[in-house]
C-alpha cells in the first residue's frame, strides 16, 4: 500500500455500515455443509457500481444484476458458491430472481438493490429449494464481520481473500474494506473471479463509478492466469457516506486518494489471484516498456503472458528469452527485433534482439524465484503496460482434465 | 485425398526431375551424427512460390528467402534441423547467406534461386564449420529419393512426413510430392512448421502463387497446436513441367484440379503434424457452422481450439461443454446463447445453449475416440470455418519445462 493508505484488519464489515453472513446449504453436494451462501448488506443508502464479465454467454445472475444497476445502486450482494447459475436458461433467469426477492423481502429494500452473484459448475440448474429457505434466515444473522462471507465465495480458493485499509481525507478516516475469490488456473471448476468492495466513503455516484472502472482497469484487467474469461466475473463496489467525510466528486478533493486506495485494494486482491493455489508456482509481472503506443505494449504483454511455451519454462525455471521474443514477434505490435532488450529480475537475457552475455546460471537463478518480474523494452516508443501472470503447469492440465463427467456422474 | 487424386509412393522426388540428398554433420551436438542437413533440387529451371511467418521476428533464412524469391523462382532449397538460425543478428544474414552461395555453387545455379531454411533452437549461431563443409558433397549425392530429406528436417517429430499424389490433367499425369515436419506442440524444442512441395505440372507463376496461398490458407493456417507462431515457419512449392502437361493458367483447364490436389496434399501432412508426437493425444476438427460471417465461425474455432480449459478436458475425455460454450461466448463473434448447439461427434450435448439431454456415457464414448469432431452451430448465419487442433497433456508441460538452460549447459 502506499504511504498514505494503511492496511487494517475487518474485511468487507470494516468500512462502518456494512454487515454480512454466511451459512452452508449444499449447493454442490447435499452432503457437504460447507459455507457456500453469503450476503453482504449496507445499514445506510448507497451510491455504487458494477463491472461484469464481456463475455458474451454470461451468466442469469450477470444479466439480472446488470439490469438492476442501471435503475438502482446495489445495497446488498447475495452470493452463492458451487454452482455459477450460467447456461441454464429461462429457469436460470427465474432462480436468479428468486435469490433477489428473497434477499430484498429478507432486508426490507427493493429487489432491485440486490446484486446477485453465483460461481461454480456451468450448465446444471441451482438447487433452489436447499438456497431459497436459508435466504432469510441468512438477513437474520448479519453481523460486522467479514470472515464467513470470505469463505462462502471460495471454490477451488486454498485461502479466503480479503483486504481492508484507511485513509484520511481531510480530517476523517475513510475505509475501504474488500473480499474475491479467483479464476481459471487456480480454479479447475472453470468458475469465476468475482471481488466485493465496499466503503463508508461519502462519494457521489459519478465519481464512484469512473474510480470502479478505473481500478478495475488497473488491476483485475491486468492479470491473466490463462486466457480465459469467465461466465460470471463480477466487480461490485458499494459506498454508504458514513465516515461523514466532505463528498468526493469527479476532480474534486479527495478524489485522487480515493481512487488510489481504491485501486490499491483491488490489486492486491488480483495479485492474490494469480499466486494463490498449489498448482500455480510463480507469480511473474511483465513489464513492457518502449512500446510504439501502450496498446502495443498491452498486446506484447497479453501475448507474452499467455504464451503456452512461455509459461512451461517459468514452471521449469527456464530463463528461455527466444520463446520470450517469439512472443513479442506474434503479438501483433510494431516490433524492430534488433532494438529489443529483455530482462529476467533486473539480469539481462536479451540485448539488440540477441543472446546478451550473461553466466546461464545468474539468469537461471533470476527465474527460480517464486516471483520475478520479466522487463521488455523494445526501445521504439514511449507506450508501457504492465500485467501479472503465472506459469503453467503439469499439475493445472491433470486438475483441470475430468470436471463434467465427474459432476454429472456423483 | 479425392477421387480424382491417387496417393503414390516416393515424397518430395515422385514427381520427374527432383532430386534430394541429406547428411549428418551434427549441427545440434558434434558427437551425434543424425541427418541434419538436407537440399532438394530440380534439374529443370521451375516457376514456384513460398509462404512464410508473419512473426515480427523472423530469422534470418527467412528474410534471406523472402527478398531472393522476390526476383527468382526457388529451384533448390538448403534446409539445416537443430538450430533455427533465429535472433542471430547480423552474423546470422552472413550464415544464411553462406548457405545459399555454397549451395548455388555446388549445383551451378543462381544464389538467388536458392531458398534457405533452419529450424531448431533460437538465439545459438549456426556451427558453420560443420555446415558449410557437408553441402558441396550434398550437391554431389543428389538422388530420386526422398526418404533422407523427409528424416533431415525432424526435430522432435516422432515420425518423418511426407507424402505425393498423382492426377491427370488432360491425358498426363502430374505429380505432386511434399515433406513437412511439425511444430509447437509435438516440439519442445520451440522449433518450426517447414512444408517442402515439389511438383511436374507446367504452370504459370501467377497460378502457382494463387494455388499456393489458396492451399495454405486451407490447409497449415487451419491447424492450431498450441497458438504460438514460430519465428521460422515456411511453406515452399516449385513446379518445373517435367509433366509436359498443357500449362496450367488461371481460370483454366486443370486450375481447379491442380488447386484440389495441393490443398489435400498440405491437408494430409497439416493433420500428421498435429496427431504427431506421443504427447498429444487427440486430434480433433472444430467445425463452426451458423456463425454471422466466416471471420465470426473463425474466431469460435479459434477461440475454442486454443482455449488452455478446452484442451485439458480433452485430454481427459471428459464432454465439457460448459467450457466449450464459454470460449464461444469470448470470441468476439457475434452470438445468441440460447441459438448455441454443440455435438461432440455427432452426439448432442448443448441445445439452445442448454444443456442436452443425452446421456453421459454416450457423450464421454465420443470425446475417448483418438479423432474426434466439435461441431458448434451458432444458428444465426451462413459463415463456417473449420480449425483442426488436439488436447493438452500434462506431459506437454513436462516437456517444455527447460530447454533453453540446459541446451546452454551443454
Amino acid at each position: 500500500m502506499a504511504k498514505k493508505v494503511t492496511c487494517i484488519e475487518g474485511g468487507i464489515c470494516a468500512p462502518k455500515g456494512f454487515l454480512s453472513a454466511a451459512v452452508g446449504c449444499g449447493i454442490k453436494d447435499p452432503k457437504v455443509k460447507r459455507l457456500d451462501l453469503g450476503l453482504i448488506y449496507s445499514e445506510a443508502p448507497t451510491v455504487g457500481w458494477a463491472v461484469y464479465t464481456q463475455n458474451e454467454v454470461c451468466a442469469a445472475p450477470v444479466r439480472l444484476s446488470s439490469s438492476y444497476l442501471k435503475s438502482h445502486p446495489p445495497r446488498a450482494i447475495i452470493v452463492n458458491s458451487g454452482n455459477a447459475n450460467a447456461c441454464t436458461g429461462h429457469q436460470g433467469m427465474l432462480d436468479a430472481r428468486t435469490m433477489a426477492d428473497s434477499t430484498a423481502n429478507s432486508l426490507g429494500i427493493l429487489r432491485r438493490e440486490v446484486q446477485v452473484c453465483s460461481t461454480g459448475i456451468i450448465g446444471v440448474p441451482l438447487p433452489m429449494d436447499r438456497i431459497e429457505r436459508e435466504i432469510a434466515p441468512l438477513g437474520q444473522s448479519l453481523k460486522a464481520d467479514g470472515d464467513d462471507i470470505a469463505r462462502a465465495v471460495m471454490t477451488s480458493d486454498t485461502q479466503p481473500k480479503s483486504v481492508a485499509a484507511e485513509f484520511k481525507i481531510g480530517r476523517k478516516k475513510v475505509r475501504i474494506g474488500a473480499v474475491a475469490k479467483g479464476a481459471g488456473m487456480i480454479n479447475p471448476h472453470m468458475a469465476t473471479m468475482l471481488c466485493f468492495v465496499t466503503t463508508d466513503a461519502n462519494i457521489s455516484q459519478a465519481e464512484v463509478k469512473a474510480a470502479t472502472n478505473e481500478a478495475v482497469a488497473q488491476s483485475f484487467n491486468r492479470i491473466s492466469v490463462d486466457g480465459d474469461m469467465s461466465t460470471n466475473d463480477t466487480v461490485i463496489v458499494m459506498a454508504n457516506g458514513q465516515a461523514e467525510n466532505d463528498r468526493i466528486v469527479r476532480s474534486g478533493n479527495g478524489s485522487g486518494d480515493f481512487r488510489e486506495a481504491l485501486t490499491q485494494v483491488m490489486l492486491h486482491l488480483a495479485k492474490m489471484i494469480v499466486a494463490d493455489g498449489e498448482r500455480v508456482t510463480k507469480l511473474v509481472e511483465v513489464k513492457v516498456t518502449g512500446a510504439a503506443s501502450r496498446l502495443d505494449a498491452e498486446r506484447v504483454a497479453r501475448a507474452v503472458g499467455n504464451s503456452k511455451l512461455v509459461k512451461c519454462s517459468w514452471n521449469g525455471n527456464d530463463p528461455n528469452w527466444g520463446r520470450v521474443i517469439h512472443a513479442v514477434g506474434y503479438s501483433g505490435a510494431r516490433v524492430k527485433e534488433e532494438m529489443v532488450e529483455i530482462h529476467f529480475d533486473g539480469v539481462i537475457a536479451c540485448q539488440n534482439g540477441l543472446a546478451a552475455k550473461t553466466n546461464i546460471d545468474e539468469l537461471s537463478a533470476a527465474v527460480k524465484k517464486d516471483e520475478f518480474t520479466v522487463c521488455i523494452n523494445l526501445n521504439i516508443g514511449k507506450g508501457s503496460y504492465s500485467l501479472f501472470t503465472s506459469d503453467l503447469s503439469p499439475e493445472y492440465v491433470e486438475f483441470n482434465r475430468e470436471e463434467y463427467a465427474l459432476n454429472r456422474k456423483s
